[in-house]
């Protein structure tokens, strides 16, 4: 009998996020959502990571209306959503109590499986949320943030997943988000990890696909005895975005390995997102093809651009080789984190301001934090001397407990906060909405009533969408 | 020891040929030659397909000269052509002289490696050019047009790859133009070639991208022992084209394999690419990300848009669903053809006459052709009454000789055809150019002396180029 691999579906959260700057709005994905919930995924990622923010921010959309939305017309595959651990999802540590209740609160509107990361691998910036989610008797998903670099050896990750494992996370994530995992290095991390912490423990891989290489990754996992792994319908696939759904399934053919996948259904989704995609084309990632840079430069994709406004905007614009030198060198002396959000931008930045005014001369505050340990640990050694510049220049100590333990307890006053502003319904939702975009959250509660808006045009046209498709839940503005 | 995969690179054929319609310039091509030439490739295919039609049809271009200019600028790696057997690069059989002339010239005029190929995997169409390209000293690799069908198996390929070395093939190709070949397949098919065979012959895979599985097969089929592969410079790749050259090489990290490829080099010619390939995007095919319909209906994705635009045309645009289920018993009437140029366009064609006129109402020519074997005996077993139906309607008997063999010597009639007509200058390139497009050539030789047409146009302002680029070998209009 063939092995059964998994599939988690990114379409609905991840796809969009990477492919279209996460604008997709809930009715262009209420049509398809009876035939992903049938087509046998394992689970089906719909909610978090920028979703949130970009529901109130563009959408003018409740996310929580759109989790229940997703509930209701998907009760039979188990929702996820992606949760920067302490951060939740917004972009600075909350107190535990502000955890403990976003996390109820998404367990009651819908989610059941929880995957949790931290930029830094820092385990105490996890342990809570996990906590929270099996008190909820959800699945506690962990992710490990992949990166390469001298001291990002298997034994450290397979440490690491042992140490998920002794936390008590129901299953153990590879978080792959650069696409910087080969072939051999999956095998070796999968095989690693199964063989460190007992062949029960559940493995899933999630991988972008912009270096070319991890669909060839994937199915080196499956031989090394991944459980699941994480793929985008076709339609909404491949460039910055994820490897076909439907290409794995077919992939697997003769080789001992099969999914659960009805590909009649999956194709039903492809062909909803082929017609919907190009209404989105201005999002649309300029990334296409495949982009192995990174396996030199350590620099994803979006990081690049960034860069390159920031020097073009000091008249710099010809000195992108001293800077794509430099980030290898700062990065080092930060102990080597992986660069994703916070810490690429944060390293980034602060590499642009090294060639431009001398090698820390200037101090962003959010680099000496980082150096001083307000962000977690890191996974290396930091440099010293760069520490001590980092302690003199933001007349802070360094720290080495966890972050969030410094914070005082802040629900009372978030809500104290929230309940006054126009249009807010006194909900623990909208207080959470508050809590994690204050400003963003205050314009959305008081145009809320408006209905959501869809960003997507005519491609032909270029006009917007004037009537109100079918199985809408709101109004279209 | 690592094991050395050698690696084909098809930026200047394939690639542009699958992604925008054969239309790129040499003025284009012209300003990476040197990098391709010293990146350490097997052999840089950048003739034949279509490239020769595309040249005289639509860039006002020599392909002789542009063939010139590749031997001066790349004098190093071997050069490839893509040559369809007895059709050299027309449509049509040509009589055993005009094969030895346009092999020799091609020869002389650069061509060292030579990649036959016959749509129906019939050896006799074969069989001249190998011969030709022999006694040319330059070496012949003989394609499999990969398929699959009921009676396809593997050991019916490896039979047919036991016959190509008998008749005397320097290497092999397997050829999956439609993306059909999977992880286990590819690895079965190089494991039993070379069990058959014998170590020592060489077997290189060709596969496109469409279906988002081949560099996965392209991993098997390097386990199984193949010896090199064909890719394409990542800003040239995927969609319709080719797996991405630097992810290939980057992929094998750690495998035992590795490549002789110098990433430094194709960076650069990855930029240039990235830059040449906005200009052409009013050719840029619609397709993108994946494709796996084709596993099921057994249609290439080129050949689908063919027969829409028919149906539409007579008025039947909602008929597609009956012509996709005609296709494959239409197929299986012919004795299981490959599905490629042109027994793609001639099946597809026949199944929209059947879903429109009832079956075998009405046949075409090049239909009755196919069955009656006039393009040379089909993989399987025929119909027999829709052999006798073609019969009665084409007033041709059935043959089973090598269709060429039928053809009177040619080469004195055309010679005496295209030396007069305006421009022609006498020399054999000119006679070969008119063999294979008689019309197109007698334009272009009428307006050659205007120089090569670059069709690009600038990304923005939709400008054409207006002054030559350096390095450019002709006038620009
Ligand atoms: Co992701
Ligand atoms: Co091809």
């Amino acid at each position: 009998m063939d092995r059964i691999i998994d599939i988690t579906e990114l379409a609905l959260r991840d796809a969009h996020q990477s492919l279209i700057a996460t604008r997709l709005g809930v009715d262009d994905m209420v049509p398809v959502c009876e035939d992903l919930d049938q087509a046998g995924y394992w689970s089906i990622e719909c909610w978090g990571g920028a979703t949130y923010d970009a529901c109130i921010r563009f959408l003018n959309e409740d996310p929580w209306v759109r989790l229940r939305t997703f509930k209701e017309l998907m009760p039979k595959t188990p929702l996820q959503m992606l949760l920067r651990g302490q951060n939740l999802l917004g972009y600075r540590h909350y107190q535990d109590e502000v955890v403990d209740r976003f996390v109820q609160k998404s367990a009651e509107n819908g989610i059941d499986v929880f995957r949790i990361f931290d930029a830094l691998n820092d385990l105490r910036n996890l342990e809570r949320s996990v906590q929270a989610v099996k008190r909820c008797g959800k699945h506690a998903q962990v992710a490990i943030s992949y990166t390469i670099s001298p001291i990002h050896t298997t034994e450290k990750f397979v440490d690491q997943a042992r140490r998920l494992v002794d936390m008590g996370c129901d299953s153990i994530c590879i978080k792959d988000m650069a696409a910087l995992i080969k072939p051999h290095a999956a095998y070796e991390l999968v095989k690693g990890i199964k063989e460190a912490c007992g062949d029960r423990i559940r493995i899933q891989l999630h991988a972008h696909a912009t270096s070319g290489v991890t669909m060839v990754s994937y199915m080196k996992a499956v031989e090394a005895g991944v459980d699941g792994v994480d793929t985008a319908v076709s339609s909404m696939s491949l460039g910055p975005g994820h490897n076909p759904t439907e290409s794995f399934a077919e992939m697997l053919e003769n080789t001992g390995y099969t999914t659960r996948i009805d590909l009649a259904r999956v194709h039903k989704v492809k062909e909803h997102f082929a017609k919907v995609l190009p209404r989105y084309s201005e999002f649309l990632s300029t990334v296409t093809g495949a982009e192995t840079e990174i396996f030199r430069s350590q620099i994803p994709g979006g990081m690049l651009s960034n860069m390159e406004s920031q020097l073009k905007q000091q008249g710099a614009g010809d000195r992108m080789h001293e800077v794509l030198k430099e980030i290898p060198l700062v990065r080092k002396d930060t102990g080597y984190v992986p660069l994703v959000t916070p810490t690429s931008q944060i390293v980034g930045t602060q590499a642009v301001l090294n060639v431009l005014m001398g090698r820390y001369k200037v101090l962003t505050g959010e680099f000496a934090d980082l150096m001083l340990g307000y962000y977690g640990l890191p996974p290396g050694e930091r440099n010293p001397e760069v520490v001590e510049q980092a302690r003199r220049h933001a007349k802070k100590e360094p720290i080495d407990c966890r972050p969030a333990d410094l914070l005082e307890p802040e629900w009372g006053k978030l809500r104290a906060a929230a309940l006054p502003l126009e249009g807010c319904d006194g909900s623990d939702e909208d207080v959470l909405t508050y809590a994690l975009f204050p400003q963003v959250a205050a314009k959305f509660f008081a145009t809320r009533h408006e209905g959501p808006r869809n960003l997507g045009r005519d491609p032909v046209t270029g006009a917007s969408e004037t009537s109100v498709p079918e199985g809408h839940p709101g109004k279209i503005t």
